[in-house]
């Protein structure tokens, strides 16, 4: 099979295939291949074939699907980057990934620039900016003698995308995902939800997540329409849906949450609300039951491609909790610390396995060993099976927090507390957050008495993502420690959650993402808390 | 991947599966699949496994849709055999395909009696009557030691049915489809017509053709239910639909004709109705534009597990005679005598390739060298694409015939023709029906002079299946040739369409047939006229 747009150009030229939502400009699969085509071109140009690696370093935009497709056409693999980062942890995934090229727009160009000049490498990667029409940074790419564009035959174990994910040892992993993984899970997806010929998705999400990327490629695939909305604001977002007639979208519960306080309910052209990337409280389903909103809560990973398990909007009504069952070709195990199946309703690790499941970490195989055993892919997600099939899940196995669908490693600003002068050690937990599923929280033992909750937080600014940082800091004179040396996670949450003692940081910090919760995000680049909704549905 | 039945009932087993249309009974998926372990742990312990080819001679029944999916199960290889074929005829597929055993019901013994023992086998091949709790009949199968029901992991390429086609050399040929070609056409359907968790498909069609085999595993893939309806009648199938809820049926043009004369029109609860077999008379077309039928004209073959290309119903209506553009990753060219492309809007022969193109014929390397070339599946189907990139087909580039959805080859009809003692020569040709697409029509020399129409077809109906006959029988002294010797088809149609000279059995035979479109189906063995239309859509 050559790249899916082609095929789809050919079966369906003159269906839609892209709707700005920002400017209601709109291309059909002609105009979208046509467009596609020249990018390839162009890219080619620069002599980048089937075995590169192309960073995506772009905002969530019309050129940006152009060069998800053009990448697929020249055979090459997708590395999507996290816009969000700062440049010293993009630098850290240039570097991961083995990048060839980093592509970028000239809203993150200057993120580009920092982040390869902050790798090691002596020959920096080359970027290439969409909207500099001269390609000046690409210059040291050594041009090709002949533009060879004939589309690339891609089989089903052929690397399409590399996407990172936030593991629990702090270092970035880079998740292989086959075009048979992302096929086989559009497929899976289609049979589960449905899927008609006008169908319309709307995208608020990032494309460097599952979430918002994976809709990209479904789209392509089913000759549907996806209608991109850019910048996520939630009276916009859910004008959209009426707006342009969408029949699916996918959301995390956060964003849900606040485009229905902003417009009570959604339009009644929506037939799937796709609601992933962290737990949906049920507060939202009882109200998206109640104003016919269709949600559908579902359990994903970047691991397997986006969806592992999605409820219909009747099973998530009558069954509290639930993520639904697995996904048709998608196993799930529940298996207790032995890796040995648990009964049914009894409490275990999920185990997936199945042709959306991928291969491993890309050049990482003591990652990849840990967490791909035999029976699948481990998953570090706890919770149970009812006697339906129904999944549940409760909690992690490790301490990964996740804050409005992004997932942060506490390891990681751990790491980044104690490089301060003041900070002797630290812990970080996550705490449940009515607005963004959890929040960072740290409780920091300082050699310095006069360091600050606001010290901490300005420190931390400067060397982690914005929704990384701990939105709560207390100190403690020493960290609560089991007799063998080990933080005990649940003394820690205590000492945060306790009544007494509200640090000068917390209530500003809560006064912060107050505000900002109100304003519309105009800023893409801002490391705002309000950023952290500009995220991946179904990812971890 | 694992038999996809057995993947559905994890995924979705509460689903139904099938109905019944005759009784109305219902299987969800976990039942169905309850019953398919059962009959599978029944067929291993005859000792059947991966490498068996199993024919089903059934009616379209409850027990026929079990069998097709513990075939797989097995990871044996499904063939499926034409009821309506006679006991010779059958004896030869039953060598063709080095069948293992043969399954049949009560309904279907007799026939498989006769057809097992008119092979030149010394050891006959044992028959199973899914009807008989003793399985007498398969004694002389070794019972297997242990009785192993792991279900089998399928891959692309394993060979999941071989299904006879009539070709153009008289002889059957055993079509191979993989697991891939089965599995790649369901998908491309879906993105094509679109599929929804609710949808009911109407299948009353036969099972050994594809248009009624490919809705079995295409429910089983996407959770959706079955209803079958085992003998047609065109009343009852376009009541099944509003008793149903039925979205989707498949269907050939003789069948919808006589749905729509029946009832006027059908219930609004279709999404779908895909109409295949035989080209779609354009009066048909306006008829359900009319009447707001949702037609979908499709253009498919056996040797591409169905569909090639489908017309949604606004491109039916809008361009007379389309079959639609092909199916997502099914590429066709339209090709000159040499193999070259034409250009838009020339007429050629149909060329396809993709992931649904069969392999080739079973054991038949010659007759898979002289269909599959380097650019695909030489369909021998002349007709045009339009600058819109829609298919139209015109005709046969051989003089295979079409009549009711059944293919016919007139060098089949010939060679019986000729068996007889009193017939010198003769030539055979479809001419166009209103009812039935096409008819059989034979012009005979004949050394005895007193030979009639109705000697001629009494005799060709103990040695061909009743759709095969000459409907229409003519005699002449010699039949038109060119200088070099071959037949004039033309003039042979000529001689056989002039208004003069009408033969006894022509005038009999169109009143036969009248008679018997006006009754119902009852006798599914009895070779009438009637039992044309059980036929196959998609199939030729």
């Amino acid at each position: 099979m050559n790249d899916w747009l082609s095929h789809r150009a050919r079966a369906s030229p003159d269906a839609t295939a892209l709707v700005s939502a920002e400017t209601g400009e709109q291309w059909d699969y002609a105009a979208l291949d046509a467009d596609v085509s020249t990018l390839t071109e162009r890219l080619a140009g620069l002599g980048l074939g089937a075995d590169d690696h192309v960073g995506m370093l772009l905002s969530t935009r019309v050129a940006a699907v152009r060069l998800v497709h053009a990448t697929m056409r020249l055979g090459a693999t997708l590395v999507p980057l996290n816009t969000r980062l700062t440049s010293s942890e993009l630098a850290g995934q240039v570097e991961t990934a083995d990048l060839t090229t980093v592509v970028c727009g000239a809203e993150t160009e200057q993120l580009a620039v920092e982040a390869v000049e902050s790798t090691d490498a002596t020959d920096p990667v080359p970027i290439a900016s969409l909207d500099d029409p001269q390609w000046e940074r690409v210059a040291s790419l050594a041009a090709a003698d002949a533009v060879d564009v004939t589309p690339t035959e891609w089989t089903d174990d052929d690397p399409l995308v590399l996407l990172f994910t936030s593991g629990t040892t702090g270092d970035p992993k880079a998740v292989v995902l086959t075009y048979g993984n992302i096929f086989t899970s559009a497929v899976a997806s289609a049979f589960r939800l449905g899927v008609l010929p006008g169908d319309r998705w709307l995208v608020p999400l990032s494309l460097y997540h599952m979430g918002g990327l994976a809709p990209l490629y479904r789209s392509a695939l089913y000759g549907t329409t996806v209608v991109l909305r850019g910048e996520f604001d939630p009276g916009a977002t859910a004008d959209d849906i009426g707006t342009y007639d969408v029949t699916g979208v996918s959301l995390v519960p956060t964003m849900l949450k606040r485009m229905l306080d902003s417009r009570g309910t959604l339009s009644d052209s929506l037939r799937v609300v796709l609601l992933g990337g962290a737990p949906a409280p049920e507060s939202l389903v009882t109200r998206c039951r109640d104003y016919h909103v269709p949600v559908c809560p579902t359990y994903g990973m970047t691991e397997t491609a986006s969806q592992i398990s999605t409820a219909n909007p009747e099973e998530a009504a009558e069954y509290v909790g639930t993520v639904g069952r697995p996904l048709f070709s998608t196993d799930v195990s529940v298996v207790d610390e032995d890796g040995n199946p648990v009964e049914t309703g009894e409490i275990g690790e999920f185990v997936v396995s199945g042709p959306t499941v991928s291969p491993g970490y890309y050049d990482d195989p003591e990652a990849t060993a840990a967490a791909f055993g035999e029976r699948g892919l481990h998953t570090g997600d706890m919770g149970f099976r009812d006697d339906g099939g129904r999944l549940y899940v409760l909690n992690r196995k490790d301490d990964r927090i996740i804050t409005g669908g992004e997932n942060v490693d506490p390891g990681e600003v751990v790491d980044a507390l104690r490089e301060h002068p003041g900070v002797d050690d630290a812990a970080v937990v996550g705490l449940p957050d009515e607005e963004w599923g959890e929040r960072v929280a740290a409780l920091v033992v300082a050699t310095d008495t006069n360091l600050t909750a606001e010290d901490v937080e300005a420190f931390c600014r400067e060397r982690l993502a914005g929704y990384k940082l701990p939105r709560l800091v207390r100190f403690a004179d020493e960290l609560p420690r089991t007799a063998s040396g080990t933080v005990e996670r649940i003394a820690v949450r205590e000492a945060l959650t306790a009544p007494e003692q509200v640090a000068v940081a917390d209530a500003e910090a809560e006064a912060e993402a107050e505000a900002e919760a109100r304003a519309n995000v105009s800023d893409e680049m801002r490391p705002s808390s309000d950023d952290e909704i500009d995220t991946g549905t179904e990812s971890r």
